[in-house]
């Protein structure tokens, strides 16, 4: 397995140079380089005993066999500044999957994920179900044919963790569990702005102050109940200067659970966080998506192919799996990455744990 | 009494339409408005009585008497967007002085203190004693001459209170005890970005949570101190993202007290506070002053120009009073404004308060 697990990083490797900006891996939907790199997993898809075919936003799908196959497969468009791995690793080892063995399968590449181009996700998925809105297809500048897909027994990922769970457990592998629900706001805290000199603590109304006590409550509304994680990335004073009190302040709440329910304990809670008197906080939800739950027994079957006392995680990222669930039962497999380092030139795998997920995947394409 | 209100809001009703921006008061150094704002004050002075004079950067002094006389005013510049009252008070407050009275007297009109065309404060009363840097001169493009001012008994400036103390007491004039010194600084927080849906909340090094901790850290130091006032006015998250654990946050502290002894200690309380583990914070000071006392005599004969019971406060601002501290003794008197606000169109002061603080000035400069 070593030898697939070398030639799965030197093929990272070659896709890497195909970039809209040379000395860092970007790789829209829609761009040459993308185009480039579709075309060289067409090319080890063939090698590996697959038939290519394509769609017209550019998604790749290569076949083996007839009937209701396994679907295995990932992404292969990137941020801005990538790494190498997120999304390229679960094509390729779905390729040296096929590679190794002679099991009817499809493996897809999908030409649309991250959704840097359009700033809409899973572009690249959803044109393969056939569920494009036509005004997303014609952003893309493409009349949709029939979809790729036509059925699968089930929609098999092999994905990066882009966590450090693995990492701190030390675990080369994880069988994910679910796709965590997510929940974003955007939060205003008004209160009144002063001169920082002259406005004694006692009559102030600060708006900073009042985000502040909130930013903390998120982390310990957060700590409180397991596998729940709240951030605020974001946040700004609009009209801010030293010697001004802040009388506005806006923050991003991103909260994700695998639970719904107990994602929603967590907002219900931050939301009867009062903010201290004189300053109002206004929410808006900006976006909001349930769990993805994996299928149980598929996870159990996956736990069986990476080994005795195999590690089970959420997914607190979304990935193309989550359009597949729509249409098939899903199963996801993570691998450590260094650090839990993602979206970043950083990113980095190592063979031993590429080749135990080779090993993992066949065992488990083989068994379903 | 009232009649001179009346003129003194007049006639800063008629300064607020010398402005280099339609509809808002603007008024910086060198300016066309700020120019046409001195000629018509040169000419109240000249009907009061005094004889004015000017230096090459536009500071203007109406003169009567001989030997060492009461210097009164403050300035005739602005901040971008002002009210009208800010300096604007104290000039024409001390021409109603020079007019109601014979007694020998300087009032004098500064053409920069809030520092809005050089981004350096105080240039006007500098200009004025002689203090401008060369380089200063140079930047302002002007050849300074003999500084006009030749000595004075006292400096003696009438400035809203740009406060909320004095309305909160329900007092219409203060006299101020000293101008409090002032530190700034940045703090820059580093942590480590991370994925905010796949980094569980026991593995984060979140800036955001380190600087809202520190936010609530000042307020808590300053209010276990009398008087003591501290802001965070500013805080960015240089590559903020709705999704992204906050690696690195930026914030500014101001840190006032008239006391600079206290102000020394609050800054110690703040430099012990710990950024939690993983978490650096690493302060610059950008700028300080230390606090410039009132004479005590002076501000005796003030408060008893006032009347019984004056209330006596700490400017947390600074003045042109900072300047003139270096060469002759100061009082300063402070007129309640609406709701603290300053440096805002809505500045406001009430007829009434003036004819009060009319009153006090004229007591006062009559004793002085």
């Amino acid at each position: 397995m070593s030898e697939a697990a070398r030639r799965v990083l030197e093929r990272a490797d070659e896709l890497a140079g195909f970039t809209e900006e040379p000395g860092r891996i970007t790789r829209p939907l829609g761009t040459p380089a993308l185009a480039g790199a579709t075309a060289r997993v067409a090319d080890w898809m063939r090698e590996a005993g697959l038939q290519p075919a394509s769609d017209a936003l550019g998604n790749l799908v290569g076949r083996r066999g007839e009937g209701e196959r396994l679907l295995m497969g990932s992404h292969l468009d990137s941020v801005a500044n990538a790494g190498r791995y997120d999304g390229v690793l679960g094509v390729l080892v779905a390729i040296e999957v096929a590679a190794a063995t002679q099991i009817p399968l499809d493996v897809v590449a999908f030409a649309d994920e991250e959704g840097l181009r359009h700033g809409l996700t899973f572009l690249g998925s959803r044109a393969f179900v056939g569920q494009l809105l036509p005004e997303e297809a014609a952003m893309c500048g493409i009349e949709p044919g029939p979809p790729l897909f036509d059925g699968a027994k089930a929609y098999f990922e092999v994905h990066i963790e882009q966590g450090p769970v693995l990492e701190a457990l030390d675990r080369p592998l994880g069988v994910v569990t679910a796709i965590a629900g997510q929940s974003r706001f955007r939060l205003t805290f008004t209160g009144r702005a002063g001169h920082a000199g002259t406005t004694p603590m006692d009559l102030r109304r600060d708006a900073l102050v009042a985000a502040a006590e909130f930013v903390l409550a998120a982390e310990r509304v957060a700590l409180a109940e397991p596998g729940l994680v709240a951030t605020v990335g974001t946040l700004a004073v609009p009209e801010g200067a030293v010697n001004v009190i802040p009388g506005q302040v806006e923050l991003s709440l991103d909260i994700r659970h695998a639970d719904d329910a107990v994602r929603a304990r967590g907002i219900e809670k931050l939301r009867r966080h009062r903010a201290r008197p004189g300053i109002d906080a206004l929410w808006q939800q900006i976006h909001a998506h349930d769990a993805t739950p994996c299928s149980p027994e598929l996870a159990e079957r996956l736990a069986e192919a990476v080994g005795p006392g195999a590690h089970r995680l959420p997914s607190g990222a979304g990935h193309d799996a989550v359009t597949m669930a729509g249409f098939t039962d899903i199963a996801l497999l993570f691998v450590r990455c260094a650090g839990g380092v993602s979206h970043h030139p950083d990113e980095a795998v190592t063979e031993a744990d590429v080749a135990a997920a080779i090993e993992a995947a066949t065992r488990f394409a083989c068994s379903t």
